[in-house]
């Protein structure tokens, strides 16, 4: 059987999940307390030689890091990821921008506000909005005329940018100014097999 | 013919040149000045709404923004990429990690340093050496027990983190204290078809 590592309020460990849940896959799960340190033991190094969570293990004991080149290996080869290459390309062009230009902003500003000390992240904070601000109206133009990121179907481009927008009130940012956003959370949330990060 | 908009100094434009050379595939290249705004016009905009460089322009006239997306795209079916699907995941892992874990910090200290006033970035460089170094260990710890990153052949993954590693030194990295990165820079610099970043 395959197993989950993770940090179950981390949007990046939320994505695994709800990709395993589109395809019904069985798995377990076992929580790592990163902010008390359990993603940087030996042990877990071991798993991930960069102490990040998640990490999937195969049911033959491979282990994978990385959220989105678990989505990846998931979706090769279901209606989760194109048979296009260009399309291939752009899932990946959309997960890139998902790693370096919104979850460094989005993401990180929840973490601050929700499972940190915000009083001690202001500068941080500060300085991450107006960039996690650009990403989401890089978003909005983008789904403004589209049903979803890439070939207008559900893939793993929008399981991988879903995971941290709708939450990204919870960093601080308000989305009733992107409503193409927020049309297309809702077309997200009605995908069959769909989970919330609380599931 | 494809088109490639660039900086050249980047070592994210430098990953795309180093693919096509080894493909032996013709393009024009098309200087984007980024420090003078124009990876902001309107018109660049058109090709990349999120305003950055490298972009490729098909034959076609399609685009495609993200330097490891654009390896992706260029390398598939090729032997570059591997066929077997857990090492095409692995592939990407390392590709993730290079633009979450490694690039914000060892790029990012090459471009204050080289290419602007690093005097205006002293706090942002200390903050940003013990995380590069903190990259630069997990590559080394990877690399001590194998020729190439990932399925002891040479793939876009070693494309993807020799772009910056190699020029590390330049943000402030000293590389001596890393005898297994060395030994693979010299590996990928060796393969058919190398260039450099000034090519």
């Amino acid at each position: 059987m395959y197993r989950l590592f993770e940090m179950p309020a981390s949007g990046n460990c939320y994505k695994v999940r709800l990709m395993m849940s589109h395809l019904d896959i069985p798995y377990e799960r076992y929580s790592i307390d990163i902010i008390s340190g359990e993603s940087r033991t030996p042990e877990f190094l071991n798993l991930n030689c960069n102490g990040k969570v998640p990490v999937l293990q195969l049911p033959d004991g491979r282990t994978l890091p990385e959220s989105n080149a678990i989505l990846w290996f998931l979706a090769e080869n279901t209606a989760y990821l194109p048979q296009d290459s260009f399309e291939r390309a752009q899932v990946l062009q959309w997960m890139f921008f998902e790693q370096y230009s919104h979850e460094p902003y989005i993401a990180t500003s929840r973490f601050w506000r929700v499972f940190a000390d915000p009083s001690k992240h202001e500068s941080e904070l500060a300085a991450a909005h107006p960039k996690g601000e650009k990403a989401l109206r890089v978003l909005e133009r983008h789904l403004s005329t589209r049903r979803f990121m890439v070939a207008d179907s559900y893939t793993i481009a929008d399981i991988a940018l879903y995971a941290y927008t709708h939450v990204a009130d919870e960093g601080g940012f308000n989305l009733e100014c992107y409503p193409a956003i927020r049309r297309w959370l809702q077309e997200v949330a009605s995908q069959p097999g769909h989970v919330t990060i609380c599931g």
